[in-house]
């Protein structure tokens, strides 16, 4: 399988890297391709322009490169830290411009643009795993953890990818080095159940 | 009173641009003074930069400028499309980069990063006018609608800002002339209403 990793973090010693690299390892281990997107590392030009937004824009070739990928790849892993509540610009700038019409879902036709579209990414599994230095509970009742329905409902599912795995780790910053190799070997453990060998 | 305006939309012609104006222009009929950023107007730099995540980072001069505008505004109004449930990522990366710790919000003393911060901006109100394509309904059923705790919840209640009213405007491709005027008007109203003359 083709698994697209894209990743978000400014700090390339952040424990986001090292969920990252490990789901890389894991994926390896198992046979599968990764392709391999650190946006901050690779200087992601997050702004959409206003005439990329029409559904037949010419695009810059990166962009149709990320799209290509992202529709094509098999499984798709997503890691950034919990900000406000949403992703890094830099990441919510990659969905902007990579989740596009025509390649990410389609608007059936006749619809003006309001209605229901068809999702048209090729992966049916993702999974996104989140850092955070908010209590569990306190993230949920205080601030209702709106990546939770950002991930799953407002984009993968839409863009056609149905069974999207989430776990969010932390308190980060208050967190020992051995619950950091707990977590680093719970996220090689989902990764190797959601994208087996011979899968 | 001052009144800080932060809008994202890539076109100048968007309905958005129609609802930040007749906002500022409802402000200054009432005697209010206007602070006006058009993110995609001023290109704003959306990317924090891992160095200055640091609480005592030293800034550019855009940036800090933008922190004392927000932190000293006695009312903030935000204006942007939904874009996946979240704003357009230049916005994202406005909140990522000005509501910074020691200028929008402080964690108390003695508390490592993990804990319950206090907010710091002046406003004690804010609005937050969104455009969307899709119903209201579909939007809260089937999405969850996460701008409504991002704004709210997320990003202005922790920040001090206790008193925001969200009012999404939609559905926006398939909308007629009247309709729109009619939406406008009620920007108008609203403003009028939270921000009033002699306040």
């Amino acid at each position: 399988m083709d698994i697209l990793i894209v990743l978000a973090n400014p700090n390339t010693t952040s424990f986001n890297h090292a969920i990252a690299h490990h789901a890389q390892k894991e994926l390896e281990a198992n046979g599968h391709t990764v392709i391999f997107h650190d946006l901050y590392e690779e200087s992601f030009a997050p702004i959409l322009p206003g005439p990329e937004i029409q559904r037949n824009a010419s695009l810059p070739k990166i962009i149709s490169q990320h799209c290509h990928e992202a529709r094509n790849a098999d499984g798709i892993i997503i890691v950034h830290p919990n900000w406000w509540g949403m992703p890094p610009a830099i990441l919510t700038g990659w969905v902007d411009r990579i989740m596009r019409p025509g390649e990410a879902y389609s608007f059936v036709e006749g619809d003006n643009g309001e209605g229901v579209p068809v999702g048209l990414l090729k992966a049916n599994k993702a999974i996104v795993f989140n850092t955070s230095n908010t209590f569990e509970d306190r993230e949920r009742e205080i601030f209702g953890d709106p990546l939770e329905r950002i991930w799953k409902d407002c984009i993968f599912d839409l863009c056609g990818v149905t069974d999207t795995y989430r776990q969010t780790f932390g308190v980060i910053v208050t967190s020992t080095q051995e619950e950091r190799q707990a977590w680093l070997a719970e996220v090689e453990k989902k990764v190797g159940e959601i994208f087996p060998a011979d899968a």
